[in-house]
């Protein structure tokens, strides 16, 4: 049995320390003071800590069971677990107050997130989907829709799902089959036929109701992405005064036996076997895929998050396990913990050094969301905004790449304890890997990032973040103590401005494009994470010469030389790589690999 | 269902065109033509790809039980393959003629095992640890010993198993507390009693009879390492005439629950629970690691072909499915496989680069260990074998870092499917996962190269190899075509060389040499697989300027293009890492991480 300890007293140096608490100070948030903050943080550990953790090895064991009925059974403890969660108001914390919720900053929301994923990303799944339902909606749904079903699922009483992808619809949404017949008697109502594919909490019996938001292509409709929109099946029928109705027309008619994530039911949902599943149209016909991409952004984002969560519990567990495992002896011939090896140490030094790395760069981007819904001043928003969608693509490839192999690594400190599955090291390596591909794969976000994000703007967002990780460089150059680390960052900064100048120039041949795409996030990635613990350097370097004797911040000096100067020369490297280019990969022909 | 090809055409490029059947030429192998290889590796590549391979996914899926008369039963089909094996002659091709093997060169039995370990990793391990029982038999075992034991285990009908971990002794075996009595009524004969953990294969019905070679401690014994020695306990005792007699009181107390190789029974071994287990002194008391490390440069290059066994399968899979899989459009507007989207082409193209250029340092180091053998010259065999013994590090380590990446980005080509256990992907990751842990740690292979094998001939036999490797930069660059991978190869070659140099210097600080013995193996790791894949690109050019059209000819170009150009520049990164040394991670309290 390991114990997961949240990550507080990291969460608030990165919110206070490294962020200086800047959401709080934007309009909207002026009841969110510091204390109410670190109270939320303490209160959310408490859940993920006592509630969520303790279930994560039992959920992956027993798995999700589809029974006669249709239904799905979770893990035992998961139902209670969820309402724990639901009834304490967790669901709501980062939703706007107009729709129910509390309307804490999303810096905060993503924090205890972090930390409730960390606890048991298969339960973790759940509000996730959830939050974006309520994100749609609130963006796209009629006023009626938002009255009927969008306080239930802030609530957490109702779940919600993302219903996508089909068999021969996975990456490329424009396939998608499932039709959405129009109901004569009643405007905006639908019948939907067709199957869904890997829904994620697709069916369970944790809430009174789920709400499927389901990509559909009506009558006549154009081929491709125009002819699909975007509806919204219950569960049950919600009558027009909130009541639960009779079943629709959608049923679980399958349940995958994945890697990890047991504890997370992923369905195959069958629309309309029977008279046709009610659904009715959220925004406009015919702009279904855009409706889907609004809220795509901070998906993204959060599926970055969990990837860090999982990340922190891998740290946490290789360390306490190398702390406690005595093999060989140190120079001075008395027995040694393998924590004090070196090459363990290594290993442990780069598990954590990157997962601070990560947590930085997201809860950054989760503080320019902030910034880019609540500021006053208009360009500030613009440019927030701008900035938070050219992190996001590397928060969630970067991130869930580096998770499964800090979660691999866990699993190699641990030995050939690692491999035995009671030891729950295995656990974390398999959760972790579905992240690099659900969401959008990590290849995916590699074209957002490298094709639509700096073909936009013609790289202004990335180059003005260039200039600010210059700044910072040139802040750890100031003193002899941090040159080393400034000098490298300033390096990397140069590669990825270097290589940003030649993306953009690809720009124009999408297979060219497409070939670096990868690499360069990779680049970005690298670089991206530098600056942050950069950052995170100069805040640690000055507490301790105000006199702090915290290992925590030796620790993180520490931690920032990893990063900066082990870890960010292997990510110049796709430098050279993206100056390769295509080059022989144009013309082969895979079939000869 | 998934099918596995056994790559004959591969091996034979490196046994052929690379290796240039130099083995055949020693003394000893007058017999074996390269037409008698090449019906070996057909016939090889029959039983993996027909026998074998079927048996992998529902092996895995099945997994072993034991059985409540402490038996274990592995799952269905393996004890006739295993059994199709053995008749077949499969066990004693490479063992010496003298003990009963069909001594064919090491490089050949390398290249059968590799297709053995493709198809079916956990039956594979079966033979592998067979192998270790025999060679050390053969080496350390007495007359009497090898008589009664050897025929039996190199035709197949016994099997072997190394009994070293004990839960508190793992990578430290100085801590082993096994206890062996000697028997005062025969000289020789001890009663064994402990407990050994991770024993592969440690119990099974796939054969007569199992013979354990276990590490224990004699009364008396000095404390540490050189109170250790070395003990034949068989399942059944054997008597003199080498038939079997009563059940030894040896028994199969456990059996993991693992992440992988479920088809692989892993043991808990208990060792004189009655009245002492029979175990037999193998070679001079005390001297137990001593023998069971003249063994483990072999085992240790076995696991390393484990993983290239699992990489060539990972590829073929993810290649199939990217080829069938259609997604998005082409410029053309037309349907497209992913496996011609340049991204995924890109994944797809580094797996097979670094399949490649894995098999060809192995098979290398298979044909330095004939020539070290074999070599009618003493000065010859002795520089074969120095070779060899730092390649072997490498390859252990480097080739199983480097396959659980291959097998987890074969699961990232599958997208979501890759993640479903039906569609295959994931098992090759999980199965992959254990190589980098088990007969020794990665962590301890770089200990190995950085510490003893640099150490102690003061890197001459790594020098030497660099400067092959620089000649062979120089005949990439001689030409205009190949040039810009021969600049990239001579870049990696003199970055190892300087690494070599700073590791050489650390080597009188065993902390100071631990902080960068991973970083060195990994760029020693990088550059080797460069060269092979230098050595190929020559040849395959040569091929194709001969007037070959052979697809075959150009992929291998690409490939060599993609590890040179693209993937060693991110390995070189590592003499940066190198050049910081331990710094901050001295000093460094992991309790604070």
């Amino acid at each position: 049995m390991t114990t997961f300890v949240p990550p507080v007293r990291d969460l608030r140096f990165v919110l206070e320390e490294l962020l200086e608490h800047r959401s709080l100070a934007l309009p909207g948030f002026e009841e969110a003071s510091p204390e109410l903050v670190e109270a939320v943080l303490e209160e959310a550990a408490r859940l993920a800590g006592e509630v969520w953790a303790p279930l994560n090895a039992s959920g992956d064991r027993q798995g999700c069971r589809r029974r006669d009925d249709g239904g799905v059974s979770v893990p035992d403890g998961f139902a209670e677990a969820y309402r724990a969660y639901a009834e304490g108001g967790w669901n709501g914390i980062g939703v706007a107050e107009a729709h129910g919720g509390q309307g804490l900053p999303e810096v905060v929301a993503s924090a205890v997130q972090e930390m409730l994923h960390g606890a048991n990303m298969a339960l973790g799944l759940c509000p996730m989907l959830t939050a974006g339902a309520i994100e749609a909606l609130a963006q796209h749904g009629s006023a009626d829709q938002q009255a009927r079903y969008l306080a239930p699922l802030v609530e957490g009483r109702w779940t919600g799902t993302m219903n996508l992808t089909e068999p021969q619809a996975g990456s490329d949404l424009s396939r998608v089959r499932t039709r959405a017949v129009p109901c004569t008697e009643e405007p905006g109502r639908y019948r939907l036929y067709g199957q869904k594919i890997f829904i994620t909490w697709g069916e369970h019996d944790c809430a009174e109701n789920i709400v499927h938001l389901v990509l559909a292509r009506t009558p006549d409709a154009p081929e491709g992405n125009k002819g699909i929109s975007l509806f919204l099946v219950p569960k049950l029928l919600v009558e027009a005064d909130g009541s639960l109705g009779e079943r629709n027309d959608v049923v679980c008619s399958g349940l995958e036996h994945k890697l990890g994530i047991h504890g997370s039911p992923t369905c195959t949902l069958s629309f309309g076997e029977r008279d046709g599943a009610i659904g009715y149209l959220v925004g406009e016909q015919g702009r279904g895929l855009n409706h889907m991409f609004t809220m795509m952004n901070e998906a993204r984002h959060k599926v970055g998050i969990e990837g860090i969560g999982v990340a922190e519990r891998a740290c946490q567990q290789a360390r306490d396990y190398a702390l406690e495992r005595v093999q060989g002896r140190g120079a001075d011939g008395r027995d040694r913990a393998i924590a004090e090896h070196p090459d363990v140490k290594r290993m442990l030094l780069s598990m954590r050094g990157r997962t601070d790395a990560l947590r930085a760069l997201a809860l950054t981007a989760a503080a320019l969301m902030d910034e880019a819904r609540h500021s006053a001043d208009a360009a500030a928003r613009e440019a927030a905004r701008a900035r938070a969608e050219v992190l996001i693509p590397v928060i969630k490839a970067f991130s869930t790449d580096q998770a499964v192999d800090i979660a691999s690594l866990g699993v190699q400190v641990h030995g050939g304890m690692g491999y035995i599955e009671e030891t729950g090291a295995a656990q974390l390596l398999r959760d972790a890997r579905i992240a690099p591909i659900y969401e959008g794969t990590n290849g995916i976000q590699a074209l957002d990032l490298a094709g639509r994000k700096l073909g936009r703007d013609g790289g202004a967002a990335m180059l003005a973040l260039i200039d600010e990780m210059t700044a910072t460089a040139e802040a750890l150059s100031a003193g002899p103590e941090l040159r080393p680390l400034g000098e490298s960052l300033a390096a990397g900064v140069e590669d990825l401005r270097a290589a940003t100048t030649l993306v953009l120039e690809h720009g124009r041949d999408p297979d060219a494009l497409q070939a670096v795409a990868t690499p360069y996030l990779t680049l970005a990635g690298h670089v991206l994470c530098a600056w942050q613990m950069g950052r995170a350097a100069l805040k640690a370097r000055a507490a301790l010469e105000a006199g702090s004797t915290d290992a925590f911040y030796t620790a993180k000096l520490a931690a920032a030389e990893h990063v900066l100067r082990r870890w960010l020369p292997v990510g110049r490297a796709q430098r050279a790589v993206i100056e390769v280019g295509a080059s022989r990969l144009a013309t082969l022909d895979p079939a000869a690999l």
